[in-house]
């Protein structure tokens, strides 16, 4: 399998971090191939600008988000790995939403019908988060449910697993430990075995 | 009163900036006193950055985030004029909420208990998007509720109007002129006559 990951993290010594980092050594070790975008390590800049000269619609042509439309129509699984903060992405993953996931790239409209055009793919959403778990099903709005119902499902791609560790902070090392534990028998479980 | 207005569009021909500037000219017509925070014009740096050495906790502390801290304790009303990208913020205002809604400045915790710090103080959000209306009051996460819920209320701020074009792209010209002449009316309504 192919599989693309993203992770947004500033520190690497954080848990969303090592998550991602978790993972895509279980990836490698049953032999996927992987690519990865860290995109604080490569200073992506989540700024989408447009203007009447630069207009919106030719977003799906700009070289320098090419590479990772590349890696997206590539692969076959995406996994993102981030924490949540106020509700939903930091702001340099909803950048790369707001510029990567582009109108003709990604999804176009045949009346006011939405069609995806990333259909085949899969994903797997990787979360860390600081609100009780009863309370964010509940009552709060995102949590990762813009992405999974709002991006990627909009754009055809269907996502198999939600992983997410609530009220970080008020977990102890060792939940923490075991949560990251289940990372790799999650990343194999959800991959079907290489033919 | 004082106001303060943070609009988030890359082009002054749009909607969501000619509201934005249509709110403001009343604001000044009517002799309240404005400061204005465009993000794109200032080139705002959306990315939440820490690590071991600068900690999230010193967020408060930040000299390049000080003038936005300072103006929201200065205001008594705050404007958020932005359009809804992918059902949310663009990434250049929700990094504002990261960078600026610092714990310590705009919140605390009591506990597990959090409390605002930022009470007393009005809001009115302006929003644009292309999803029928019906759509995103049955089934869409965000769409604005999470600056209003789970950012502005959460840090004791309460958000007085939405108003919303919905299915932008759908609307006649007529429809948004009709839109955009209802903003200073709605300016003028909200605010209470100065003494």
């Amino acid at each position: 399998m192919k599989v693309y990951m993203i992770v947004a993290y500033p520190n690497h010594n954080g848990l969303s971090y090592n998550a991602f980092e978790s993972a895509r050594q279980e990836f490698e070790r049953a032999r996927h191939e992987v690519r990865v975008t860290d995109l604080y390590a490569e200073g992506f800049d989540p700024v989408l600008r447009f203007d009447d000269e630069h207009k919106r619609r030719d977003l799906q042509f700009d070289d320098s988000t090419a590479p990772y439309r590349d890696n997206i129509t590539w692969a076959d699984h995406l996994v993102f790995a981030f924490p949540i903060w106020w509700g939903g992405m930091p702001a340099i993953l909803k950048g790369f939403v707001d510029r990567v996931f582009s109108k003709g790239f990604a999804y176009d409209y045949k009346g006011v019908m939405p069609i995806g055009h990333l259909t085949g793919k899969t994903a797997w959403i990787i979360t860390t988060h600081d609100t009780p778990a009863f309370y964010v099903k509940l009552f709060e709005q995102d949590y990762g449910k813009v992405l999974d119902r709002q991006v990627l499902k909009f754009c055809g791609i269907k996502t198999i697993r939600r992983t997410t560790l609530p009220y970080t902070r008020h977990t102890t090392a060792a939940q923490r430990e075991q949560w990251l534990a289940s990372i790799p028998a999650i990343a194999k479980g959800q991959l079907p075995v290489q033919p």
